[in-house]
């Protein structure tokens, strides 16, 4: 997508470095980190420098290339190495579909694990681009989407999933309108999705993830629209924290809820979600926010009381019976039946 | 009730001022604000420097206290005063209930103002602790309660609504765990509600608003008890934004949900809860946060993209028939067939 006129991939590699959007500095600076070595890009995805299903899997292809390329031929390092990209995110399906991908292809000839790694990245912005095309079917002119967290062209390398339909929309003239949703405790919501909106130009307002219920009971909401960091076989899906109760509501409004995802988010081996790793972050990321003042300074402050602590997962799991359907690179399915049409 | 030691009530009056803890300043800062005139506890209510249903109804009578004692006499100023005193908070039912009261006896006897006012702030406390008794009764040992916002005792004189039967039945040795919603974009349940929890030594952990649909999935939430802000004849219920969305998700787990709140914060003159006006407020208060940082020193920080908004409903209004049933002074009552038994 654009930043200041300029065309940016969230992620990329050049030479054995990793290139990425900080996605901890946006929305008030637009930086860009490079991770010189696998640890480094593992660093990168742990502390969510780089964020989200499709650019975390990116991210850890590219680390696995990075540890052939440091390995020297030793395959031990190489197997370390996958272990330790393997336990930076456990949630995120795309992760492990990018790691054997590339762990496969490197051990057949270590040059090629960068080849399948920087055709990951593109196979990644394709599928968006189909997402972006049969998502926006669903899309009417006037819509007003309501979306979670952010699965946005940050979470992807490029386009993203839950947002692409809206951007395809918006740039064939339907007249859209989003509610994004704040997305405690990091905040994508209101930190990434709503710069990412506010780029593209499409009218949008932050709420809090609190406001559900109140925008559909007064008719403010036409579609949800969300991504999803894993699928299972029977359409279960793991998403941002939060993500289980918009569904619920959504449903008790009868209003259509829609996962947006390329097929490597799913996850076959896994009959139901019960088995999906929720991964259980810092309490520190509730019980502290940063941010810059007025003058631009930044700050780390604490937002509750101090003799307390926070329970933090990063994740839920929601059931395919609240979901009306997925947008995929292959086309709109639903899980009815406990099986997809794909 | 206790902190550090010593006896306080949220709000009271001495001479003709009106002394409050000050709960912008909390938990980071327990200071004692004080009001001198009617337009200064107006101006008190406004920022919310005195903030829950309870609270705002005693403040607002002891408001009209001072508007008596300051008019000398002259009714076109008492008239005035209560005009700029229901306008601070539209919302909240107990303060057009305590205005009309303390306007009522005031008319009679300028002096009786400051009685009415006092007896209404001991009629709160005293409601508050039949409230505690009467929900204590719900609460079996081993409960582990979610609550939203904050309607402790900061919310009332003393004791509180939702908290009550809480702080009572810890009291009685009974074991209670409390999962208390952040509650954005105030975070009043991160910030007064944990701070409460800590003072009476009550095992809790904050979790954010997000996370409801979660807890109760993995059935970690065996009751939710909120407070409210205004309930219609047929028992809708307005109060912090959110409510709405945890009774949905109560009602989809099937989990008591219960408000506890006093008679004066029925509004019969309501048949249901559409006619409740819903306060909207600023939108900074979602895209700024202030809070101490590590040396103490404040600090008001941006935490959403500097080009975008935010919209702000302070309340929600949650329909009869997610409501299992509310805790009174009166007793335990249900709203079913759209009328209450009392």
């Amino acid at each position: 997508m654009i930043v200041a006129g300029k065309h940016f991939r969230t992620i990329w590699m050049e030479g054995s470095s990793i290139f990425m959007i900080d996605q901890n500095a946006l929305p008030f600076e637009f930086r860009i980190h490079e991770a010189r070595t696998y640890l480094e890009t593992c660093t990168a995805i742990k502390n969510m420098t780089t964020r989200g299903a499709g650019a975390i899997g990116a991210a850890a292809g590219f680390a696995m290339a990075q540890a052939f390329i440091e390995s020297g031929g030793n395959q031990g390092f190489v197997e370390i190495a996958r272990s330790e990209t393997e336990a930076t995110r456990p949630t995120a399906r795309n992760l492990f579909y990018a790691v054997e991908k590339v762990f496969d292809a490197g051990m057949f000839a270590a040059e090629n694990a960068v080849i399948e790694a920087q055709r990951l990245a593109d196979e990644n912005v394709n599928d968006a681009l189909r997402i972006s095309e049969f998502g926006n079917t669903l899309i009417k002119s006037g819509s007003r989407i309501l979306t979670h967290c952010n699965a946005g062209w940050l979470g992807f390398v490029d386009w993203g999933s839950a947002l692409a339909p809206i951007y395809r929309a918006h740039r064939e003239g339907k007249k859209v309108f989003v509610y994004a949703d704040e997305t405690r405790p990091r905040s994508q919501g209101a930190r990434l999705t709503a710069w990412e909106l506010s780029n593209e130009n499409i009218p949008h307002v932050i709420v809090p993830d609190n406001a559900g219920a109140y925008l559909m009971s007064k008719g403010m909401v036409d579609v949800v629209i969300v991504g999803a960091d894993r699928i299972a076989a029977n359409g279960d899906t793991a998403n941002k924290i939060g993500t289980f109760e918009k569904a619920i509501i959504a449903k008790e409004f009868g209003i259509p809820f829609y996962v947006a995802a390329p097929s490597s988010t799913f996850d076959f081996s896994l009959s139901d979600g019960g088995a999906i790793p929720i991964e259980e972050r810092s309490p520190d990321e509730i019980l502290y926010q940063s941010g810059p003042d007025e003058s631009g300074l930044n700050h780390r402050i604490r937002v509750a009381n101090h003799t307390s602590s926070a329970l933090n997962p990063a994740f839920d799991v929601t059931p395919a019976e609240y979901i009306t359907a997925f947008i995929t690179e292959k086309g709109i399915t639903s899980a009815s039946g406990g099986k997809f049409s794909f």
